[in-house]
């Protein structure tokens, strides 16, 4: 199946012959709780150009940023993607595994790339100058790290840091976005389509130093953004009770979930996540197989062996609601 | 005022201290008729990856082109950096007055401009080997032009070619598509928010050989358009009675603004349009004099004099609503 990235409902659908709508998509990230979107869409004036400055007020409250360090993209890939563009870097580091868009998106710009191996040489220093990429929460596991040490590493080696956030929300640890006062050549990224539920709604924010998005804004179209699209954040990020109500429906899949794979007898290994997804290394069994042993349930699973450092032996499964969880038991209890 | 596109409603709304609905917009050049969407946004699923197929298919049936033979971009002025980001051209020659945007875009790229005056040089030879932009439906004048000669004269000068067509819907022209098949170094633009009315929604499509939109997607990221404004396309194509609606609408409104401009003293010179906006030649009052004795009527439009080959001397104002032609008729009467 080429769905490199997970999700890709529609071909899976068709593939096994159900609607999109059938399908339990365990294979992308997407927040299963949505936020409280109090806005009537088919009111909303569309005609005239966007004007983008109560968005911005919004998430400049949020995360606590001034409007003029961050930039709006369609999306965290987009953000990547001009950022590279912009930056040109010779020489990158990845540590990995991490989201494949950055490999493909530094292929573009044709600099070289190393990838450190986080399970397993996480302090090996990155090459001077080069631009480091840290996903935290990381992916396809779900870890969180305390960045404080690596910070120092990469700050003494000159580094250009760029800090993938896009599933920090789903934590309660502190932003990166602090250290931006102590060292200028820092990008922080967050996808605003994971938390938010909303994968079709294309926004994503990068933030820098005023001067750093000055220098990416010239480059950039004057508008990018939908209107529907900013609409539908402004609303979800009104809704105050929504992280408290996520954190809650997440706490309880997670807890159901943790206990499908121990019951799971081809599970080797669970990795520990902050995040709403977990990665697990399989036993007696590799990825495709089990995909391919899911699909009566419609249920769609991440196949991570496209991963660096990882291999066919590793999945990953979205935490999702407590009924797509029970599906899932049924499913690998099948198998059993 | 800082209003270089023209259509920065809030702006403008906040600096003569009245609300938005209340600014009658001459400035930017929407469509004022609207398509009917028979859609409920409201119960859009957002939360999975957009998949674009049918939309895709959609603009392939309007345009008569196929689905590889197009990319879609989040507006036509996306498109414009990205193309000129992939092209890289040493040397571009700009037929003006044209869209700010390209000079912006190639500046970008460091590549030297020329360019050549459509009014009085158009058929200027342009430099061996270089990128030729030319905007069909024009801008800011709004005349279509018969390129056979042009694209004769581009073609033995072995130039890359970009034809922008973003308000081509407005006319009953055909397409510049069709020599796509006889020269590979062509490129159409359009943007699907100026004859849809909805510069809120972001979308453009970028149409050239397979072989060449495939380079171009290779350098995109996967997902880029709202699942919203996906939708609203999608519907604005269905509805098979529109460019009748909206032709006959403009038609009415044209003949009462050429009637108002010709009763209006300080008019020099009106620019015949094919388009849904038209040029105006001042005399004895400039642009910005103009701007300011509009203002107590809400009415923006367009200083030209940021436009190569023109000067203060030019105002273009957009054909809109019977209404608002008649607010129009009432603010420049009160001038003379």
């Amino acid at each position: 199946m080429d769905n490199q990235h997970g999700g890709n409902i529609v071909a899976f659908a068709k593939e096994i012959g159900t609607h999109p709508l059938e399908v339990i998509d365990l294979s992308s990230n997407i927040n299963f709780v949505k936020p409280k979107i109090e806005f009537d869409f088919n009111t909303l004036e569309i005609s005239p150009y966007p004007n983008y400055d109560k968005l911005e007020d919004a998430l400049a409250r949020r995360y606590e940023i001034a409007k003029e360090e961050f930039e709006l993209f369609n999306g965290a890939t987009s953000a990547i993607y001009a950022l590279f563009s912009l930056l040109k870097p010779q020489y990158a580091t990845l540590y990995a595994p991490l989201y494949l868009e950055y490999e493909k998106a530094l292929n573009l710009t044709q600099g070289q790339i190393e990838h450190i191996n986080r399970f397993e040489d996480i302090y090996k220093e990155p090459k001077e100058n080069s631009l480091v990429v840290f996903v935290n929460p990381s992916t396809p596991d779900g870890k969180h790290y305390d960045l404080e040490r690596l910070i120092k590493i990469w700050i003494d080696k000159n580094c250009t840091i760029v800090i993938d956030e896009s599933f920090l929300d789903f934590t309660s640890h502190k932003s990166a976005t602090s250290y931006i006062k102590e060292y200028s050549k820092l990008y922080i990224l967050k996808s605003m389509t994971k938390f938010y539920s909303s994968a079709g709604v294309r926004i994503g924010v990068l933030i820098s130093t005023q001067k750093n998005i000055q220098a990416i804004k010239t480059k950039e179209p004057l508008w990018k953004i939908s209107e529907f699209d900013s609409h539908y954040l402004q609303e979800a990020l009104k809704d105050k009770e929504f992280k408290e109500i996520s954190d809650n429906a997440h706490q309880e899949s997670y807890k159901k979930l943790i206990e499908i794979l121990e019951n799971f007898p081809y599970t080797d290994k669970i990795y520990p996540t902050d995040a709403n997804f977990m990665l697990v290394k399989l036993k007696g069994m590799d990825a495709p197989t089990l995909q391919k042993k899911l699909l009566p349930h419609k249920i769609m699973i991440r196949n991570c062996s496209n991963f660096k450092f990882l291999d066919d032996s590793y999945v990953r499964i979205a935490i999702k609601s407590g009924e797509c969880m029970g599906v899932l038991e049924v499913g690998l209890r099948s198998i059993s």
